[in-house]
């Protein structure tokens, strides 16, 4: 490798690791930035992504995830891989725990041995938090965790082992916990895409009602831009074994989103309540404490309609 | 089985659970008492076991975890079954996340498929809490989590899977937390039975001097026989969903307990500091509140004399 710098995104072809290499590729221009994928091919990916370095390999497995390191010789890591499984974590409990704590200690590990000087951003998920109770909004990093299925209890896993390796080892690891965040490539697993996929097939006369679910719920959502954006501030700027909230520290009701949403469709717009995607043991209201990821010098820049805006035109893209 | 009570102890055959094991067959002579263990005839176990029944099975397997539910049809569960290698945990990192949580999503989906009414208490560890700050003292359940090694973070993640099962299928799961716990047939991968043994070695003649490591250290200690009346407490009267901290309350430094075992020894015992025996990362002081399962009626019950007592015998009876 050259003496340039050298950025590694793990999960860098998924929906936030695109956007964080589009990000990376347009304001690091001389750094090379490589992305890891489990499978080549498996997403879309945008035009945008051809000058980055694609690595095929499974991260779960030690010796390719430290053959990876010793090749790459990453400067700066964003970890961003894992299983995100959640709306069927209990019924794939077992491999997402499994790969997501395997994978972890491959990434801590390879640092520790391959290049223990790099800085290495580790990406956590609201999820840890999980059952809040009102009186404790906004969420402070101190909140304790109450996950609510395997994957969040995954996520704590993750975050926590990066917190006992840099403990014991003194490693340049800083932590985040994302807040909601969407934006174009998401999949309809999550709700936003999901309605507004509805809504240009509504649009083409496909479907006749947009079927929702809890829409009574708030939450803290960001477009996905600026959750990358905040990355990197943290990589530059955050102080190393600190963790900080990625959010916008406004809750907004999924009513919103879909009264935003609706006033984009190019026809009207009837709602259906669908039972099925009312998930159990649901949360009324999530919102960051932003206080210390503001003092880095981050704010949310992106307005809703913004987003919104985008999102719908990503799905009236797609043919 | 019959129509009586059917207590199954995961890990029945080890330190706590055969203390535990113990315990019940005196106090609940008309249950029937099974005790899983991984390995048989690995332990040394005492005679008083003869009456209990012994299960030999990995945990970490669901099918044979719901074998054995099927099978036994426990009405109350006390789930002491883990990897416990504190020492070595960075170096099986690996292996001792992955058996941890995968023998306790087996025993939570074995709960919940087979005898989803049993009640079930799940053993953490004062370890989850980890790096502690002197103001942070007495340590509440409500203290964040900070780990300092995988072995921690996995009971973390045992907690956290335990609570989200709980959540979302509202099962009869209890948690404990325990702190530092000691007695007879205690392993000397910890310090007061190391100690205890080195003294029995010292008095006959085959070593000169007691080696010790940071002695400055201050414990919440308990004698095992009264953290295993603890648990029998929760499993009867704790709240369903609740977590409780089991200690002492009081902190006791690490000299206190040579001193005290120093004074038990037939001989005069000189010591010799260790530099092997201090471990990175070390907490100056670790002190539970134990409001919530004092509030349960329990209280501790055992002298540190008469504990350091019974260890010491136990040391010399082995030949």
């Amino acid at each position: 490798m050259s003496g340039s710098k050298q950025i590694l995104i793990t999960g860098g072809t998924g929906f936030a690791g695109s956007h964080l290499a589009e990000y990376l590729l347009e304001t690091e221009p001389d750094a090379t930035i490589h992305l890891t994928t489990l499978h080549q091919g498996a997403e879309r990916l945008p035009d945008t992504l051809g000058k980055a370095t694609i690595h095929e390999l499974d991260l779960a497995n030690l010796e390719q995830t430290q053959a990876l390191f010793t090749e790459v010789q990453p400067n700066e890591i964003y970890h961003l891989a894992a299983m995100a499984e959640v709306g069927s974590s209990f019924e794939q409990a077992a491999k997402i725990t499994s790969v997501n704590m395997q994978l972890q200690l491959s990434v801590l590990t390879a640092l520790q041995t391959i290049t223990p000087l790099a800085r290495i951003l580790i990406i956590g998920s609201a999820l840890e938090y999980g059952k809040v109770e009102p009186s404790e909004l906004p969420i402070t990093e101190d909140q304790p965790f109450r996950p609510l299925n395997p994957y969040a209890v995954s996520k704590v896993a993750q975050d926590l082992l990066a917190y006992a390796y840099a403990q014991s080892y003194g490693l340049q690891i800083l932590r985040v916990r994302p807040f909601n965040h969407t934006g174009e490539r998401q999949t309809t697993a999550f709700a936003i895409p999901a309605f507004a996929e509805q809504i240009v097939k509504v649009e083409r006369g496909e479907q006749t009602t947009l079927r929702v679910g809890n829409l009574a719920a708030i939450r803290d959502i960001l477009d996905v831009k600026d959750v990358v954006r905040a990355y990197t501030v943290v990589m530059q700027r955050g102080v190393v074994g600190e963790v900080y909230n990625i959010g916008s520290g406004v809750g907004v009701s999924m009513q919103t989103i879909v009264d935003g949403l609706i006033q984009l469709a190019q026809v009207p717009i009837t709602i259906a309540v669908d039972e099925a995607r009312l998930r159990p043991a649901d949360i009324p209201e999530l919102r960051a404490d932003i206080q210390k990821i503001s003092a880095l010098g981050w704010q949310p820049e992106i307005s809703l309609t913004d987003t919104l805006q985008r999102i719908i035109e990503f799905w009236r893209s797609i043919t």
